[in-house]
């Protein structure tokens, strides 16, 4: 039995009694919500680690993709980026590897961390042959199972393109095309061997390996914008509307899934986005891409990410993928690792205080910080901020002789007010 | 004659024409829109430097603060960041030092940089006294006096403070009171000397000075929200209605003017402190700090108000101040000013790509971003960037046989899209 059929029957599993002692969410709620397909715990059997729920009245996650590429297979150090995206909050990972031996680098990331991991088969499909069309139907059904055998948690699994996106995408409206890496993979293949992508064709059976292994779906977005100009377009909601098909199907077979989503959206057209999905995709927990708020700043693509996922939060979405600043340039270093995530998780945080369920923990959080910060109380400072090593250096790098900080010393406004209301109280009582 | 009064009258004066033509929008429309107060152009004639619009239709404009602490004078320094801030596309700069010579200060500054400059005079009146509440109001109005004659284009003037505020601060459901070094010390003034704010009870006198030297007002957020639990509250909204008449009385003496917003704004609120602003102060153009979206991410308020400038920029926000790394834990170096200039010329720059006059102009650059990349041409792609020197330095930092980046490297999606759609058409031509 999937720990979907469970919650169906109202079963509250271990799994869902964590979820709910983690967000202080009644147990029922997390198991209804799971049932509905409203909430998704992706955690495959096969590997123990951190339970973690996506979706509903939960907390906004965030996930860090890392990896090797053809250019740079170092598996040391793809297991120090890992270990840093854990340590700095990351609630789930993705390994996107795609050189090197990609079943080892697999193996051996999933054994550095205790958090959920995510993969994209279809990268070593494509990626163990001389050409990337030249993969079959089985090779891909075979990467996905032997994933899944391995004990990945989710999958992403690019079955919204089809022969339907490949027409929308010849007429030739966007500037970027396809700027999914699968995406890409799928509509070459499909090109080249003039069949529809097995993925979308064959989703039945894919249905039954994920039940095999009790294995989340995440539904990848092929065909998300790649800039501005072709964000909110055409290919964009055709996609939105086969993922909805593929939710209900993915549900109906106890599965669990998630939707992702783009990519690049101006701000006004964000909200437009995460609802369409939403409403399109039955409301299945949302995973996105930033989504990046301009196209002009390469080596700000965390910050132009932590923008728009932030107001997405605040729209609805569940589970922010992070950029990082080598975004559109490079494979990220491990710095480049640790900045990205505390960079969404302060956009994780930021949407929380604004959601349903989880506003009131989010803020109180918020209010000792300010209550901290009013009384100049450096040390509480620093623990709860999200990344207090980085405040107290910057503090004590530049000297003062006030207890304030050095931007204002004396002149501070808090201690000043302070002191004119405590001598008026003073006055008074005389 | 005051540049208002010239545009009451239709006259097309040379700053009128200058922000026509950096803008793309007719003359005609920009005087109309000086003269109703929804454009300000703050440039006092005692002072030569690049003329710059600020409201409707226009571009967003972003300020850099810079200048000494008691801790920390050295001219030299704040010169650097001044010219750092003015190289990195800051459109205006703020010099609020309180440490050392503050007229040689603010004079070296103004002849370092050739952009609009605005201060706060109060900080000059009270640094100079022993203690903050020891200064008259004859201090207070003089240091307006000589900013306007040395050639400030505008000042930063906390009007908006008056017994109605300390009422309301009295009542204490504020967790950080007070965070607006101004608002602070014309509170401790006030209280102290049993008197009210004479910036508020003497505001004719202020605007006379205003116009004898045609220089802007800032009006002051002296009540701005200083933590995440103190937004958009009485003392906010208070402070929005005090200056909303002030706006009336201000553009009645014919002194351009603006309006200052908060501050620590979870990002649900944005939007009505952003329109409840617009309303109150009848569209006159908006100047915010921040919003920083969450209080607990010290470090990165530069990231947090970024966050919140962008929405806030979509909502109709015309200016905005940056912050920095160093924001509530130090004075700012030159590294963290460069830093907060970048961040928050990307959040401009996003905002405008949602913004009535200024969208099309801003998409045409990020189609051509859109273009080069897809093109895999680079050296498009830095010159185009906000930041192209830092582009070119994450890309060429790792090596890759690619003429894609080494994220991908010949996986890169558009590089396979791009081969495949090909390989298609000359198959159909065959």
């Amino acid at each position: 039995m999937t720990l979907m059929e469970d919650a169906k029957r109202g079963i509250i599993t271990p799994q869902i009694e964590a979820v709910a002692r983690d967000e202080g969410i009644d147990a029922r709620t997390i198991c209804s919500c799971v049932a509905r397909g409203l909430i998704s715990i992706p955690n495959n059997p096969a590997r123990d680690c951190r339970v973690v729920g996506i979706g509903k009245y939960l907390s906004t996650k965030i996930n860090a993709n890392i990896g090797t590429s053809r250019d740079h297979i170092n598996i040391d150090d793809e297991i120090e980026k890992a270990k840093t995206a854990e340590a700095f909050g990351a609630d789930a990972l993705m390994d996107l590897s795609t050189g090197g031996d990609l079943d080892l680098i697999r193996k051996k990331i999933m054994d550095a961390v205790n958090i959920p991991i995510g993969s994209v088969p279809i990268y070593q499909a494509a990626a163990s042959q001389e050409a990337v069309v030249d993969m079959t139907s089985d090779d891909m059904f075979n990467a996905v199972r032997k994933h899944a055998k391995d004990g990945i948690d989710f999958v992403t699994i690019h079955a919204g393109v089809n022969q339907d996106s490949l027409k929308r995408i010849k007429q030739g409206n966007r500037i970027t095309d396809i700027v999914s890496r699968g995406g890409s993979f799928t509509l070459a293949w499909m090109l080249h061997n003039g069949e529809d992508n097995p993925f979308y064709s064959e989703y039945d059976y894919l249905l039954e390996i994920a039940q095999e292994y009790d294995m989340a779906i995440s539904l990848g977005d092929g065909m998300r914008p790649g800039c501005i100009h072709d964000a909110s377009d055409g290919p964009s909601f055709l996609e939105f509307i086969t993922l909805g098909e593929l939710v209900r199907r993915t549900r109906e077979a106890n599965i669990q899934c998630f939707v992702e989503g783009p990519g690049h959206v101006p701000i006004d057209e964000i909200e437009l986005s995460v609802k369409g999905m939403k409403s399109l995709c039955d409301d299945a927990p949302l995973y996105l891409l930033g989504p990046l708020v301009t196209d002009i700043a390469p080596g700000y693509d965390h910050i132009t990410g932590a923008i728009g996922g932030t107001f997405a939060g605040m729209c609805g979405t569940d589970f922010l993928c992070m950029t990082t600043p080598a975004e559109h340039l490079a494979l990220p270093t491990n710095d480049d690792i640790r900045e990205g995530t505390i960079i969404t998780k302060i956009a994780a945080h930021a949407a929380d205080l604004t959601k349903e369920g989880q506003k009131e923990r989010a803020r109180a959080v918020d209010d000792k910080m300010a209550t901290a910060r009013k009384n100049l109380d450096w040390e509480t400072q620093y623990s709860l901020a999200i990344d207090g090593e980085r405040a107290r250096s910057i503090r004590e790098s530049r000297i003062t002789g006030s207890d304030a900080c050095s931007m204002c010393g004396d002149l501070c406004a808090m201690k000043i007010v302070s002191k004119a209301l405590e001598e008026e109280k003073e006055k008074k009582q005389n």
